[in-house]
């Protein structure tokens, strides 16, 4: 409850709407968006996921790989607008809204436009893709962190200096630089046989994952794996290795070919 | 859907309830509470939200801060001896069953017992006080990772070199240690005035939270401050610190002050 000093007629909720499935949005997230008068969406969430909200007038913004997007300038004036004109306005983010989400921006125009607001997390996509190749961020005795980073978009401005030491590190929006992430991570000491997996769309009926190592990550293999259409995830560590033992192996989950 | 050759009866839903309040657990978590048969619960899940199940038969196992808690291989041992006996198992774990929550030990039983589960994920800690205090982990030209972590109970074990590199860090369980994690954080290189927060409970009613910098944390202000009976986090980096006030629309992107 982050309500501010309201001056308008209408609250914000800033909603994680999660990572794909319109079934991992919150409860609390669903409700808020059959209450809304007005749901401004990330480009990126589905026409599923907003059968949450048949009552709302919608606007789409932002944000599709690769296409045009809305400024998020415009985003942050257009959620303002909105507020002085309904009663209850939701922003519906893909993820979760305070991790690469930009929310600190909307809030902070909301905050100096005098505006009440609440933010609701969601599930982001790490955690989502974990639980879909059944494979824990930690574990106990080999693995007690975990970092979740972005990289530049340009090859040589990529560093993961600061990311290497994390003992399993998920990279959003890093597929077209995840050879030379590899490889520089290899080159700062994660071991060349150090799991690393690609999930794409998860929980999303595209979902695809398929495990390689850090070495084969480097040489391109998982780039040439991956849809360049869909979101997708890179996700390094050993605590993401095939369990001792297990029947999993036989599986389809991470043997799907391209 | 990680369903797996399918050699029992039962089906195990490992289900993450989020991070206390019981309207934040997913949809479909909530959905598959309640059809379950019977619900093994880590003591920390409230009543409220065992009300998502009231058909269910309860089992309370592990895990209550500072108290006894049920063995880990016990935990295991049951809920196979669950499936075998009943279809629909749901083993709900506090906040995401991929993140701290010991979920390979269970899923690895499960594999060797030839039993078929799904693992549906939750809102970890960091991301509801994220949402809780309305202050970002990530931050556009600020910050561009950050780190969940767990550090050693023991005085002399706790290591933050492996931390200190991630521009948002997030505690989990740290409070025994806030002050050494603090100075040694100090010592590694983070400025002495960087944002430290300590979230209480969060999404609870025992939710409290308070900035300090990390000098007072490391001086053991925010020790003092926490209450030995509560979950906490500690939250460290410079994208949780106090929003500029001035209109977003006159800042340029990617210029925005700490």
């Amino acid at each position: 409850m982050n309500a501010q000093k309201a001056t308008s007629i209408g609250k914000v909720y800033l909603i994680g709407a999660g990572p794909g499935a319109a079934d991992l949005i919150t409860v609390r997230g669903a409700r808020l968006l059959g209450e809304a008068q007005v749901v401004l969406h990330d480009a990126l969430v589905s026409r599923e996921m907003l059968a949450w909200c048949p009552q709302a007038e919608l606007i789409e913004v932002g944000k599709r790989c690769g296409q045009r997007s809305t400024a998020q300038l415009f985003i942050n004036r257009q959620i303002v607008d909105l507020a002085n004109k309904y009663e209850r306005v939701v922003r519906l983010k893909g993820g979760d809204p305070m991790l690469f989400g930009r929310a600190d921006e909307e809030l902070q125009a909301l905050e100096a436009a005098g505006i009440a607001y609440e933010v609701v997390p969601g599930i982001t996509a790490a955690l989502a893709a974990a639980s879909a190749i059944a494979r824990p961020l930690t574990k106990r005795g080999v693995s007690r962190s975990v970092a979740f980073a972005t990289q530049a978009k340009a090859a040589d401005a990529v560093d993961v200096e600061a990311d290497v030491k994390a003992d399993t590190i998920v990279y959003y929006m890093g597929r077209d630089q995840a050879a030379n992430i590899a490889a520089q991570l290899m080159a700062c000491g994660k071991p060349a046989s150090t799991p690393a997996w690609v999930v794409e769309a998860a929980t999303t009926p595209n979902q695809r994952s398929r495990q390689f190592t850090l070495r084969q990550m480097a040489a391109g293999e998982a780039a040439r794996w991956m849809d360049p259409v869909q979101p997708s995830l890179l996700m390094i560590g050993e605590a993401l290795g095939t369990r001792a033992t297990e029947p999993v192996e036989e599986q389809a989950e991470g043997e799907r070919a391209a």
